[in-house]
């Protein structure tokens, strides 16, 4: 993810942002746990284990890439989450208007 | 795993080579199907979904090192297996002396 023009963050503001964040990533996380939950329990085999493995390796690549806490690019990350319906956007309500315009701006783009 | 003097197997002792190897490849993929689904049970985060991942990527290894399906290392294959209480002895009977020798050798060495 590229950096952004870098902004000061309140005290307040980074506890808006990890709380968002964590919010979205423990969403995430259930969310994977439920489908390899039910992989689970659609399996025939119990060779077919492996399927699971490769669905976690996929997975836990992607989050890897997108949880960047880095506040560089936490705005972007913000937006990404919430246009992904991690999070809403109520959950970031109280960071500054500069970094709320990159977070609209990727909640707004293409967006059915 | 280092190759062995290779004999001829017949069609019955390769019949039975697969169904003993098969069945120990089963019946270690079910453990470790178990030992993942009371990870999940015991998990106290979703985050801990990586854990499982963790555990799943190191048995893998493990298992497509040892599960080695040709004939040049069978009986060191089958051995181990025995020795590792996958399978039993009475899974190989039927096969040639040449190949039991050294599956009755790993099954004794150093054993309890």
């Amino acid at each position: 993810m590229h950096q952004m023009r870098e902004f000061p963050w309140s005290q307040a503001e980074k506890k808006i942002a990890r709380k968002a964040f964590d919010k979205a990533y423990r969403k995430e996380c259930e969310s994977i746990l439920a489908k390899a939950k039910k992989m689970m329990v659609d399996m025939s085999e119990p060779g077919e284990i492996w399927k699971i493995h490769d669905y976690l390796s996929g997975r836990r690549r992607q989050i890897d890439e997108k949880y960047d806490y880095r506040y560089s690019v936490m705005p972007l990350v913000l937006g990404r989450l919430i246009r992904e319906h991690w999070i809403q956007e109520a959950d970031v309500q109280g960071l500054s208007e500069e970094k709320l315009i990159p977070i609209k701006f990727l909640i707004s783009e293409d967006s059915e």
